[in-house]
């Protein structure tokens, strides 16, 4: 069954509307910048104009969802004639177009509930294209580690290992890629910028790329050369390492977000670490780079098989460094399961 | 007087509440993922989170609008007490969020149309960051321009032009790459794909580039050697750059955007091509890369000094290829000036 009328089914109302891009992405599996998916009892449409057409109806066909090219001089409501209740998603939906349905006498539904439940769980396809960009993320950063020189600045890595990931196949990145060099790292959200890379810097590059829509997330950090001065960083290092392992190894399906949050968290307080991990472990990844579920001392949803979220302790220390090490994950038969292969060990490059 | 404090006194409510990201970019000059701008008759301030504070105060400094952290706890609508009457923008306003406002018991006004007409005319300040996202843009072509070789595909050179772009200072891309190979650009929206470069092909790039929020937006088209199987091509592209050069020549401040889009398509009518032109002119380019105003057939919008936008003329020829040349533009001093410095003469590399 199609994923519009999976969704269609679940939200129960007679008519499904759904305008937001990243919504229909995820109904169609197919990007475009404009459009709508309609459902009701006897179908799934997809309207988009003639840029798309084509495109649409080749990677479509089959599915069970058709292609209509909307008319010229009609729009959107010209085909929701004859609803009485039409589904959209409040949280998505923009006031004045509310309005507008809603003068329009539809008696309205609100879907979003619906989306964030579905887009939790991934399907086979929807991991299939996070994998490929973990692996070009994982690839170009093995590509930057072999470039970086001293002098080099934070801005040029990021644009270097952006160029790594676009010729490896991703079209954008996931967010604009977070690259520290020395101190800056302390700073869990620093914007790469004009500092150049020193003798014996730590470097922590958090980024991602996107591939068929959904995104990858990963963060490193290690050493640009050993100047003997890294005996806090080393420790620390280890400890972050351990409790980002412990999750694999202790985490199981139908725990909760906090109760993961907790296994590294506490492994870190173990260390005395803990009061400088001062954000959430973990966030769901999709065709956003945040969405549920969340791992963090709060989360009370329950964390299940095809869920796909970050592991990423990090400490944090003002003004002299920062680590964190991340990887895109996935619950997979109980178990958590890494989607990334690269070592986790400390490198000194 | 500050942007923030111009569009309270031109809104006229008792408060003015702002939250979407590039709403409170244009109030504030400053880049951050999330804050609200809040004016009312004593003062404008500028609400953020620990990660923006300091390096809100450094910009603000002097602006007249205060950086005030959220304190832990609070939200928005702890602030808002004793208002009556509140400003948002209506069509930048999830439903969910209007709701909340609404029940609270504000009269809510809509600033939509206060922040569009605002925007349209740009300041000193938000030229200067567009035309360094121009000049950026403009090097980097160039750059890539040595670089094109036999076999390269449309994403490797598009991966090409965003690094140098990247390196030469923009924070990211103003959209994905627009870069076609031979009979691909007759698609005004292509995407990049793995088609390669052969000699002899029509290259055409839309491209651009983001400083400081700002966008840039221009198109080439040339020749990738010389296969003598051009005749039509350079007649065309002929027309297509007296088209683009004749809004410079003819336009005046004070003409509307069907008026300016008229002196191009009038030109391309005369060598009977104007058929084959299948878009508007041009749009407006700020902090996004399409906005007011709009340079099409139905355009009533007076262009007036101090508007940014795209003169962009093109051919398509289904199956055989596109031309376009685009360049940002300003109106200024009751001209349209360019802010592109590189020829438009037709290039074979």
């Amino acid at each position: 069954m199609n994923r519009a009328r999976k969704l269609y089914e679940e939200i129960g109302a007679e008519a499904v509307l759904t305008k937001k891009s990243y919504l229909r992405l995820y109904l169609t599996g197919f990007e475009s910048s404009a459009g709508y998916v309609l459902s009701d009892r006897d179908k799934d449409v997809f309207f988009t104009d003639s840029r798309y057409t084509e495109a649409a109806r080749k990677q479509l066909a089959g599915s069970g969802i058709e292609v209509k090219e909307m008319e010229r001089g009609m729009t959107i409501d010209d085909y929701l004639v004859g609803y009485k209740q039409l589904a959209i998603p409040f949280e998505q939906t923009l006031y004045p177009e509310f309005k507008r349905l809603s003068d329009k006498g539809f008696a309205l539904v609100d879907s979003s509930e619906a989306f964030t439940q579905a887009m939790t769980i991934k399907t086979a396809e929807e991991l299939a294209r996070i994998q490929r960009a973990c692996d070009i993320a994982e690839e170009a950063l093995q590509k930057l580690k072999g470039e970086l020189r001293e002098g080099m600045t934070e801005s040029e890595a990021a644009a270097l290992l952006e160029f790594h990931m676009r010729q490896g196949g991703a079209r954008e990145t996931s967010f604009n890629t977070i690259c520290c060099f020395g101190a800056n790292g302390s700073q869990p959200h620093h914007e790469s910028d004009d500092t150049k890379l020193r003798f014996g810097d730590p470097v922590l590059i958090d980024f991602g790329c996107k591939v068929g829509g959904y995104c990858s997330d990963e963060t490193r950090t290690f050493l640009f050369g050993d100047d003997h001065k890294h005996t806090e960083f080393k420790k620390a290092y280890a400890s972050v390492l351990r409790a980002h392992n412990l999750v694999f190894e202790k985490a199981k399906a139908g725990m909760t977000g906090a109760e993961i949050d907790a296994i590294a968290r506490s492994a870190l307080a173990e260390d005395g670490l803990d009061k400088y991990f001062t954000h959430s472990l973990g966030h769901g990844i999709g065709i956003n780079i945040h969405e549920h579920p969340t791992l963090s001392p709060r989360s009370v949803q329950h964390i299940v098989d095809g869920m796909v979220f970050s592991d990423e302790p990090g400490v944090y220390f003002d003004g002299q460094f920062g680590i964190r090490i991340e990887d895109s994950c996935t619950m997979e038969g109980g178990r958590v399961r890494s989607l990334m292969t690269s070592s986790k060990e400390l490198q000194i490059i």
